[in-house]
C-alpha cells in the first residue's frame, strides 16, 4: 500500500513538512495549497526537494467551487484552473483534487455539472494532469460520494475520476449518506486518490467537525478497516493519503506528528488485511456492512491489486512484569520513596549486580528503584514493563510501528531485556519472564504468585453488614499484584498515546472521563487488555499544565502505581502501624458517602480512620487508599469486589483536591 | 440585583474560591457539592468563613435524580436528601438546588412526580430549608421550565419553587423548547433561584454544549437582556447566579476569573434595565420575543421588583489617540524601533519635558514610544488610547465595571491623562484632546487631520485597467491615521477580553475566523464601532504558545499597528528609498494572486516589486503591507479602496509563514 500524507496535518514550513514526512517514511505527500503559497521554495525547487527525499508528490489540492455556476463564473473558472494545471507541471504533480462547490454554486442541474467537469478534465489532459472530484460532506449541491461518482461516469472522460475521502464518506452516515459499501461499485482505475482520516463520534455542526476534530487512523470511531476493505475490492491500487485537519496536530513538532502518522496507517494497513481474510479476500463485503442485494451490481468483481503489509501477529501482554521509577541515587526524596516502600509492605531485594538499581517486591509486584537519574531528578515512573508469550516478535511488532527502540547496554551473562520509547518518554519493556531477578541481591527467586488476587469476600457493605473481612498480612502480601498503573500524558500527545498503546501493546481504549480537579478538568481515558490482567490509565493535564515532561513535579502530572491486596482494611492498617503517610481524605467525604450508601457505621468509622475511599455499583464493591506523592509519584492501593471493574472515578476529585492542598500547604512551607 | 456565583466556576480549593468570590464583590455564591465534599473545612468553618467575608451561602447544589422513581428508589433518595438538609443547617443555606431525574427516572407520571416532590418539600420544610425545582435540558421526562412549573404548581408546597437557568431554558430554543417569555406566567415568589451564563450557539449535543462551553454573560450568544428582563417582571427579587461550566474558566487563577465574571453581571444589569425601560418597565414584554396573546394570561402581572443599577452612559470612542509601545530606553532594538519609524515616515516630535518618551507622528497617527522599559525588555506594546466624549465618565463607568484604574504619577503642569488595565496587561487610555503632545519637543500643535483617509481611487484592479494612482507623500502622510490595532491574546483570556472591550469600549465584536499558520491555527476577534473610527483585532495564539504574557518575543505573539494612507504604492515606494525592512513575501503568493484574481500585469509587477499584499471583495480593494518585527511589534500599511471592510484575511497566512521564516533566520543566525 502506497502511504501518503497531505502537508496540512502538520505543522512548519513546507520544506520542513516535507522532511519530516520523508523521514517518517511515507512515499508521498498531497501538496496543500496554502503550504506551497506561503513558501520561499520556489516550484521547481519543490519538486528537487521532493525528489532528493524520495518523496512521491502524488496530489495538488484543494481546487475549490468549479461546478454549478453560470458560464461566466465557469470560464473564470477554467482560466484559475489552468494556472494551477501549468503550475503542477512545474511541480511534476500529475492529479489535482477538485471539490464540489460549496460557495458559488447556484444552478442545480446534473447534467451541466457533468458537462462542466468534461470541460475541466479536457484542459487538464491538454496540460497532460487529471482531476480527481470529490464530495465535500457540506458541498451545496453534491455532497455524497455516490452523486460524485455518477457526475465522474457522466462527465465521461479519461482524466476525471473519483476521489474518496472517508471523513466526507463516514461523517455521513448518520445523515442519511449512503454506505460505504457503495464504494465497490466504482472501477478501481476510476478512483484517482483516497484520502483517510479517522474522527471521534461528535454530534458537531460537520464542517467544525472536520476542521478541528479528524485525527489519525485508530485514534477515532469510523470503521476505516471496513471502508479500506471496499476500496481495495474496486482493485485501486494507488496512494491512500492521510488528511487530517487536527488544532493539536496543526501546532505540535512535525516530525513526531508524522511518525504518529505513519504509525496510524501501518496499523491500518493489518487491520484492513485482517479484514479481508475474514471476509474472503476479494470476495464479498462484510455481512454486515452489505448493501441491499442488486444495488451495487459491480460489487466485488474487481481483483484486490493492493498490497497490503501485515505485521507480526502478537497476543496481547498477560501482565505487568515490573514498573521502573527513575531518580538520583541517595538523594533525600529517593530515600524518602524507598521508606514509603517499605512501609507499604514492599520488600527489599537488594541491589542489582552493576548498576545502583534496586529492586522492591510485594507479592507479584515489582517496583525497580533506577538510582541512575540525574542530579536533582525527582522520582517519576520512567518504564514499564509487559509479559509477553515471545518478547522478540513484541519487539520486531513495535519497530515495524515505528517505535522507538531503547538503546541498552547489558554486561555478559546479564539477560537482555528490550524495550520501546512510549510517545510520553518512557520505556515500554516486554518480558518473556522475570529472570532478570536474579541479577538482583543474592539471586532473587521468582516465587511470588502471579495469579490475580480475587477477593474472597463479595458481600456489599450495606447498613447493618459487617466490613469486610479476609486474609492476615501475610497472604495480603503474597496475593498482591499491580492492578493499573496511571500515567500522566500531555494534552498534544493524547491522541498518540491511544494509538501507540493499542497499536504496539493491543491494549483496548474504554470510554473516556472528564474528572474535576482544583486545576481544571482531567481527562481518564483507561486502556485495558480484555481479561483485564493489563490496566493503564491515561491522566490528560489540564491544558495550563501540560507543557511538561516526564518527572515534572506536578500535581495533576503526578503519576501513580496501584497494588491490589485481597484485604484492604488489614494492609491498611498494617501500613499505618509502619508510619506510612497516607493522603489525608476531609471529614465531609465521608458523610456524603453515608449520605450515597448508608453504610454501616462501624465500617464507616473504618473508612474515616484510615483514609480509605469507597465505591460501589451494580457488579460490587471498591475499596482504596492513596499514599503522599514523593517527586511525581505516588501509590495506591485497592481490594476489589465483587465484579467491580472501574477505578473509583467519583472519588477522584476528593483525590485531585487533597494533593492539591498537600502541594500547597508543602509549597508554603518552603 | 443580588449578585451570585457558584463555586464551579473557579479553579482552586473551596476557600480559594469563596476568598475570590468575595474579592470581587459578589453577593453570594452558590455551594456546588464537589467543592465542598473535597473541602477539609467543616460546615461550620465554611459557614464561619464566608460570615467573615460577607458573602451569602445563597444555594446547595446539585441534588440529583430524585423524581420519577419506584416507592424504594423514592425513600432512598429521601434519606439521601435528609443528610444534606441537615448539612444546609450546619451550613446556613436555606435552599436547594433539585435536578430533574437524568439517570434514574423509569415511571413518566406528572401525579406521582408531583407527590414526590411534594413529599420532597415537606421534609424540606421540616428541616427549615425549601426546594428550587428545574429542568435540565437533557432531562429524561421533564427537560424545559414550563413543565418543571406545571410539576411545581401542582405539587402545591410553600417550601417548593422553580429555579430557572438561563442554559436549560435557551438552549432548547431551537429545538422546539419554550420560549422564555413563558416565565412571566410564573409569580415572583416561587420562583426560588435564577441561574444565567451564556453560551456561543453551538450545534453540539445540549450535554457537551453546558459542560464545556458556556461562558459568562456577554462572552456568548444568548438574548441573557431579554430572558432576565421576564424575570424581572415576574417580581423576582431574589440572586442572579453565575453559573458557568467552561474547561478554560476552570483552570484559571480563580480571583481574575471571579472579577471576569462579576463584570458580566454588572453589565447584564445595565443592559436589562436598558432593555426594560425601552419596553415600559413592568409592562408588555418586547414584541418580538412575546408568546401569543393569552397563552400567558398572568404575564407582565407582577411589578418590578429588582432593583437594576446602571452604569454612567457614555458613547462609543470616536478614534485612536496614541498607541504606546514600551521599551528599555538607548537599548539597540529601542534603536531599531525608531530607524523603522522614521523609514515608515514618521515624524520625531521630541522627547517628553521630564521623562523618558519620545512622540512620533504621521499625519493623525500617534505613536509614543516609552523608554522606561525595564532592562532587557524588548519593544512591545504596552497601551491604547482612545478618543472619548467625556474621559472622567468614561473611567467611572470602566472602574464600576470592575477595571483597574492605572497609577500613574504627573507632574504640576502636566495634563492627566487617565486608563485602566486590559486584560491583557496593557492600559487603556480614555481621552477627550490631544493637548498632552503640548510636553513634548517644542511643543507639539496637533494640526493633523483627524479625517479618516478616504480614498479617491475605486477602481478595480482588474486585468488591463492601470494601479490606483493618488496623492503625493506629502498629502499622503497628512492623512494617514490608524487603521486596526492588533493585539495578541493568550487564549485563557479571550472569552474576558471581548468582553471587556464591549463593555467598557463599546466595541462590538463581529464573527471571528481561524487563520492558519506555520505554528497552529491562529483565532481572528475583531472588536470595532459601528462607523469602524476604533478597530481592534485580537489574536488568539495556539494554546502551545499561550503561556505568555505582553513583551514576550514570539511570532504568533507579535503584535502590529496598522496605519492607514491614502495611497500605498507611493507610501511603500518612499519607505523603500528610506531603507525600511519590508516583510519579504514569496514569488509563489503572486502566481496565485494572478489566478485569482486576473490582475493587471503591470499592477501585479508592482505589488511583486515591493513586497504588496492584495485583496478584494464585492464591496472594493485592499493593498497592504508589513514591516519587519523589532521585538514584538511590527507595522502594517494599508490601503482601502471603496468599501472594503476587511483586513485581508487570505493574506494572513503567507504573513504568518514569512515571520516565522524571519524568526527562524534570526535564531539560525545567533
Amino acid at each position: 500500500m502506497r502511504t501518503g500524507i497531505a502537508t496540512v496535518c502538520l505543522s512548519g514550513t513546507l520544506e520542513e513538512k516535507l522532511r519530516a514526512a520523508a523521514k517518517a517514511g511515507f512515499d508521498g505527500v498531497e501538496v496543500f495549497e496554502t503550504d506551497l503559497v506561503t513558501s520561499p521554495l520556489s516550484p521547481e525547487d519543490v519538486r528537487a526537494l521532493a525528489a532528493d527525499l524520495a518523496l512521491g508528490l502524488d496530489l495538488y489540492q484543494p481546487f475549490r467551487d468549479l461546478d454549478s455556476v453560470p458560464d461566466g463564473l465557469y470560464r473564470a473558472n477554467l482560466r484559475r484552473a489552468e494556472a494551477k494545471f501549468r503550475l503542477m507541471g512545474r511541480l511534476g504533480i500529475e492529479t489535482i483534487l477538485v471539490c464540489s462547490n460549496v460557495a458559488t454554486a447556484s444552478i442545480d442541474d446534473d447534467a451541466l455539472r457533468a458537462e462542466q467537469l468534461h470541460g475541466l478534465a479536457q484542459l487538464a489532459a491538454d496540460h497532460g494532469v487529471r482531476v480527481a472530484y470529490e464530495a465535500l460532506a457540506w458541498g451545496t449541491y453534491v455532497n455524497d460520494f455516490e452523486h460524485a461518482w455518477r457526475l465522474v461516469e457522466a462527465a465521461d472522460h479519461p482524466s476525471l475520476g473519483a476521489c474518496l475521502d472517508t471523513f466526507h464518506i463516514l461523517s455521513r452516515l448518520s445523515s442519511g449518506g449512503p454506505d460505504a459499501a457503495g464504494i465497490e461499485a466504482i472501477p478501481g482505475e476510476k478512483v484517482f486518490f483516497v484520502q483517510v482520516a479517522d474522527a471521534p463520534k461528535l454530534s458537531l455542526d460537520v464542517l467544525s467537525w472536520s476542521r478541528h476534530h479528524r485525527v489519525f487512523p485508530g485514534e477515532g470511531q469510523f470503521d476505516l478497516p471496513g471502508f479500506l476493505g471496499h476500496v481495495a475490492r474496486t482493485g485501486y491500487n494507488g496512494p491512500v493519503s492521510l488528511e487530517v485537519f487536527n488544532d493539536t496536530f496543526r501546532q505540535s513538532d512535525p516530525e513526531r506528528t508524522a511518525v504518529d502518522a505513519i504509525r496510524s496507517l501501518v496499523s491500518l494497513e493489518e487491520r484492513t488485511a485482517q479484514r479481508l481474510a475474514l471476509s474472503g479476500g476479494t470476495g464479498a463485503p462484510d455481512a454486515g456492512a452489505c448493501p441491499p442485494a442488486g444495488s451495487h451490481p459491480s460489487a466485488g468483481s474487481y481483483p484486490v491489486a493492493m498490497r497490503l503489509r501485515t505485521l507480526p501477529e502478537v497476543a496481547p501482554p498477560t501482565g505487568v512484569n515490573f514498573v521502573e521509577v527513575m531518580s538520583e541515587g541517595g538523594a533525600p526524596l529517593t530515600r524518602s520513596l524507598e521508606r514509603l516502600l517499605a512501609q507499604l509492605g514492599f520488600a527489599s531485594r537488594g541491589e542489582h549486580r552493576t548498576k545502583p538499581v534496586s529492586l522492591w517486591t510485594l507479592g507479584g509486584a515489582r517496583v525497580v528503584l533506577n538510582g541512575q537519574g540525574a542530579r536533582g531528578v525527582a522520582p517519576a515512573v520512567s518504564a514499564l514493563a509487559f509479559d509477553v508469550e515471545d518478547a522478540v516478535t513484541a519487539v520486531a511488532r513495535a519497530v515495524q510501528l515505528k517505535a522507538t527502540p531503547v538503546p541498552r547496554a547489558s554486561q555478559a551473562g546479564e539477560e537482555v531485556l528490550q524495550a520501546v520509547w512510549a510517545p510520553d518518554g518512557s520505556a515500554v519493556f516486554l518480558c518473556q519472564d522475570a529472570r532478570w531477578m536474579r541479577e538482583f541481591g543474592e539471586g532473587v527467586h521468582d516465587d511470588a504468585s502471579r495469579t490475580p488476587a480475587g477477593s474472597s469476600t463479595p458481600a456489599a457493605h450495606a447498613r447493618g453488614e459487617a466490613p469486610a473481612g479476609g486474609a492476615g498480612p501475610a497472604s495480603s502480601a503474597h496475593a498482591a499484584r499491580i492492578d493499573h498503573i496511571n500515567l500522566a500524558q500531555p494534552w498534544q500527545h493524547y491522541d498518540e498515546a491511544v494509538l501507540f498503546y493499542s497499536s504496539v501493546l493491543a491494549l483496548t481504549p474504554q470510554p473516556s472521563l472528564d474528572v474535576s480537579s482544583p486545576a481544571g478538568l482531567v481527562r481518564s481515558q483507561v486502556m485495558q487488555t480484555g481479561d483485564q490482567a493489563v490496566r493503564l490509565a491515561l491522566n490528560l493535564a489540564p491544558w495550563g499544565q501540560a507543557d511538561s515532561v516526564r518527572g515534572t513535579v506536578q500535581d495533576t502530572f503526578a503519576e501513580h502505581i496501584a497494588i491490589e491486596v485481597p484485604d484492604l482494611v488489614t494492609h491498611a492498617r498494617a501500613c499505618r502501624r509502619r508510619g506510612l503517610p497516607f493522603l489525608p481524605i476531609p471529614a465531609n467525604y465521608y458523610e456524603d458517602l453515608d449520605a450515597r450508601f448508608g453504610l454501616a457505621p462501624e465500617f464507616l468509622g473504618t473508612l474515616r480512620e484510615l483514609d480509605l475511599l469507597y465505591d460501589r455499583d451494580a457488579e460490587g464493591e471498591f475499596l482504596h487508599f492513596y499514599t503522599a506523592t514523593v517527586g511525581s509519584v505516588f501509590f495506591e492501593v485497592v481490594q476489589r469486589v465483587g465484579g467491580y471493574d472501574g477505578y473509583g472515578a467519583p472519588n477522584a476529585p476528593v483525590r485531585h483536591a487533597a494533593q492539591h492542598l498537600a502541594r500547597t500547604e508543602q509549597a508554603a512551607r518552603r
